[in-house]
Order: structure tokens, then sequence, then C-alpha cells
């Protein structure tokens, strides 16, 4: 069995970016951008919790990076690198093998090189942290608490899909084979929209990506802009995949489903040229889907603009089970 | 029981630096001085590996930050923040106020706001990761791979204690009480010498911070920098609480125990007295105990200038029992 520092070297040493160090020292050193800030963020994934064992090493790799990468995106900022620690149960050649590939072949689409990180044993399960480092111009950065009375607010992408998948894989809706091979990329291999957001940096007024469902999400712009909105639930973009499923499942799935990655922003109505015009460059569809008011509180409006009531509840990471 | 998000604001939620954003978005930001470059190292902490289960809280919050802070000492940087990734079994008030009380008190000794993190439930126990930046001047950074040979080769503060306390908690030593309290706050509360480090920034050569052993770290900076080494055993300050101890065990805890996290450094002979003097100004002691050579090889001197057998071996972090 390989050492740590033969492992390290296999498959994490790369070729670090112009002016970097990379693995191998104390600390890697990178330079940014005269004028720009350092946008960070960091993501712990443990076994059992955020991905089951038998998961595609391919797709826990892509994933891995690709929740990080969607913050810088949320952030407008453009990646600069990433640092990874891994505890291993096992030094497993042919599970790291395709992890850093799914990886690596993220990391090269979004430039964004691993230049650091940690490998330790663990008889504790498979956990994953990573921490990402991007640029972003002052004054720039797509903040949470920069939404307007009166902007817009939109969706990029499709929601529903990842939770729909994984409701079928936890066996929390019955086994339909057909619809989880239709649903399960959208959970396995997420796409930051790393593109999106760089164009909506100084467009934009506050922006965050979906990662525990919708309207908590939207619900942590208002509260740190002091603001609340309305949401046209007609108007989301629904994932095709979740055609003919219970209306509770779907509501559920749509409004309250984690796991998403798209991008949440809002914009002045003046600017809805320049949004799709923005989301067009990215290759990236975006939704008007509500709109921010002066008065707290967030209302979802069904098709007869009436406040719906049955809204999903957000998501915990210690689960009410968990408590005592 | 709190939720995650309670909890982050309870202990995590700290001011941030000047001009920095810290908890609370999708990314935080932070501003870099102008002509730095960013140094970044990252950890990662596994129950029952790095830590025992029924460690001080207080200590096992100030040493994951110290650790990491000791690999910015090593690159001569200057904090600038941190974020902290935690796997907890509980969301327990008992451990996290002590926990979050010793790492705020090392992150405000040197200036290194807590800015980001994520926390998240576990089955699997508990698990620690860090981030760490700071800055350094552009082509100042102390580099694994800038040893010459003729340089001396300096160590700070103390060695062998951390190793004694570890054995001794480990059951690797007989019990013995009274050295366990000489030598435990060693292991458990390592100061990290970011002091001495900046201290060091463009005056010393190449440095690394003692974590797995003096000869296996050394050995590093000899590889990188494709030089040898000669050091002169009874030169190495040995800490006074390994005094009586068994001249095997001794031997293997000066020159192969980990944990240490004092600084291993080389620089031109014709700057003694500037290395002294900046070692004062830092308040560490540094002791000088070789010299590189242009030949490879490490060798470790007897008294009589002989080369001694019987060195210890490095330490993996997939260790020998667990593999095929």
């Amino acid at each position: 069995m390989p050492s740590e520092f033969e492992l390290i070297a296999r498959y994490f040493s790369r070729p670090a970016g112009p002016g970097q160090l990379g693995v191998g020292d104390d600390c890697a050193l990178f330079p940014v951008p005269s004028g720009s800030h350092v946008a960070t963020s960091t993501d712990l994934l443990v076994e059992g919790r955020h991905f089951y064992p038998d998961v595609d090493p391919a797709a826990l790799g892509h994933k891995s990076l690709a929740v990080n990468l969607s913050d810088l995106a949320a952030m407008g900022a453009r990646p600069l690198g990433c640092v990874l620690g891994l505890a291993l149960p096992r030094a497993d050649d042919a599970w790291l093998a395709p992890f850093s590939q799914g990886w690596h072949a993220l990391a090269d689409t979004w430039q964004c090189p691993l230049i650091g990180g940690d490998t330790t044993g663990s008889a504790l399960g498979l956990t994953i942290s990573v921490t990402v480092f991007g640029a972003v111009q002052a004054g720039q950065a797509l903040r949470r608490d920069a939404a307007m009375p009166g902007d817009d607010i939109w969706v990029s992408g499709e929601l529903g899909a990842a939770d729909v998948a994984y409701r079928l894989l936890d066996g929390q809706l019955a086994a339909d084979p057909v619809r989880l091979a239709a649903t399960r990329r959208a959970l396995e291999w997420p796409q930051p929209r790393v593109g999106l957001g760089l164009a909506l940096a100084g467009l934009a007024h506050a922006a965050i990506d979906i990662s525990d469902g919708l309207l908590q999400d939207l619900g942590h712009i208002l509260a740190a802009s002091k603001v609340g909105a309305q949401v046209r639930y007609a108007d989301l973009p629904v994932a095709a995949s979740l055609e003919g499923l219970d209306e509770g499942v779907r509501r559920r799935a749509v409004l309250g489903g984690g796991d998403v990655y798209e991008l949440c922003f809002t914009a002045a109505p003046s600017d809805r040229e320049r949004v799709q015009q923005a989301a067009h460059g990215a290759g990236v569809r975006v939704t008007r889907v509500g709109s921010v008011q002066a008065d707290s509180g967030l209302a979802v409006l069904d098709a007869a603009g009436r406040p719906m009531a049955e809204l999903p509840a957000g998501f915990d990471h210690f689960p009410a089970s968990a408590r005592p």
C-alpha cells in the first residue's frame, strides 16, 4: 500500500496556476488580481450524511468541488484555486483514481487548480473537506444583504429534480427506476453557475446558491436585506422530469428541495434585458419568478394570485430525529 | 437543541477584520495587502487519530488552529483569517463553549479572525477541518526548496516533550504521572511560531514546521532543495522534562517525535547575528544544530562527530498496521 506522500503525488499533485506555489510546501501561495478581494468558502462532506457510501466516486469528486464553486458563483467571484482534505478509511486506488478524475475535470473547466490539501487515514468513514478561493473586484460581490424593494427575483436553470432523486434513493418515495434515471444526474453531477455569477457581478443586487431549498435560501437574502418577497409558483422553472408527480411531492421538491446549486438572485427591473444577455452569454437559462417587497415576509402565490399555505419547511443539518 | 444557524451564531459569529465580510454569506471576503501573495494551508483532524475523544475541548480548539497557524509561520506569512468546518456527533454547548474559547483566544493573539465555516451533524464521530490564510510579500516566502549548501540549520524552542506525552497517554510508555504533567502541555497547547516566522521572512532561506518529526521534516527541506545535511545530536535543544529517560526513548522523541510545531530553518552563516536578533524580537529561543551540505543524505553526528545509526523512522498517516 502506498504511503501518504505517494498517494498525494499520484492523484493530487497537479500543475498549479501561473505564479502559484502548489502542493508540497507548508502553505500554497497564490497571487490575487490588483483591486480584488479574495472570496472563500468551505464545506465538510460526511459519508452517510452528504453522500451514500456506494456513490460513484467520480460523481463524488465532481460534486465535492461543485458545491464550493457554486458558492463562488453566488458571490460573482472568479475561481483562483482550491484545497482538499481527505480522511480515508483506506488508501484505495480503485476509489482515488475516479474521485480525482471527477474532481480535476471540473477544476479544469473553471480553471480552479488544486493547490494544497491534507490526507489522513480514518477509522470513522470517509470525510471530505473542501475550501475554494476566488477573486472579486472590490464592491462588485453579490452579497445576500443587497436586495432592494422592487427588485425582480430570478432563478437559474430548473428546480426539483435533485430532491426527487434523493427521495427515491432514500426510500421516501416508492421505487421508480425510470424517474430515478431522469433525475439522478441533477443530484450527483450539479453544474456550478460560475460563468453566470461572473456575468452578474456588478449587475445583479443580491444572490445566493440554492443548497437548502429555494424558500430557505431566498429567506436568507430577505433576512439579510431586511425585505420581503412574493414568489409566483406557476412561474417557477420546474424540471420536466417531475411531470406526473403527486402535487405535494412536486411542491416540496420545487420550493423546499435542496442540493440544487442553481442561483437565486435579485436585480432591478430596468436591468431585465441585461440580465437576459448575461445569462445568454453564460449559456444558462434564467427565469423571473417574483419580486422583492419592502414589507417583511415571504409569500408564494398560486395561479390566482392567492398566498399558498402548507409550504415545506427548511433543511437543518442537525435533523429533528437527532434532537433530545 | 439549537439549530445549525443558532449554533454558528452563538459560538462562531465574531467580528471579521477590517474590510472583511465574515460568517453569513455564500463566501467570506477579505482584502490582501498590495504586493503580497496569499499563503494557505488546510488540515483535517479526526477523532481517535489526531486527538482523543476525551481531550480538553479548549485545548483541542487551540490546537486545531495552532497547527495551521504553524504552517503560516513556516512560510513567514502574516495571518489574515481562517475558516472552520465541524462535523459534530451532537450540538453540545458543554463542548462547543470551551472549544470556541480555546480557538478564539489563539485567533485573537495572532489577529486571525474566523471568517467562515461549515457545521454539520455526523454519526461518525468528531471531525475538524481548518483552513488558514495569510499574506507574504512576493519573493519573501520561506520555501522548502531554498536551502543552500553551507547554510546553518536552526531549530526554535525545544524538542521531545510532545512525543513523550503522546506515548504516555497512548500507553506505549509505562504510566508516569509526574512526567506526563511535565510534558502534556507541549502536546496539547503548542504555540505556533508566527512572530518568529514573520521576523525570518526575507532573512532565512528554507523553513518547515516540525509536525512529523525533526528528521522527517528536515528531510523534506533537503529533498526539495536537492542538498544534504549534518545534524549534531548533542546540540539539539531537548526539553528539560525529558531528563532521566531511557536513551532510546529520548532519541526517538527528539529526532522522530511529531506534533512539535517548532520551526526548523536554514540561513546563511553570515546572518547568525540577525537570526538571533529576529528570534529575540519574537521572544523565542533558537539553536544552531547543524549545517547544509552539497552532498545528499542526512547524517546525525554523535558527540565524537561519528554518524549515529538506529535513527527513528518517519511518521506515516496510514500506519503500517492498516496495510494489507
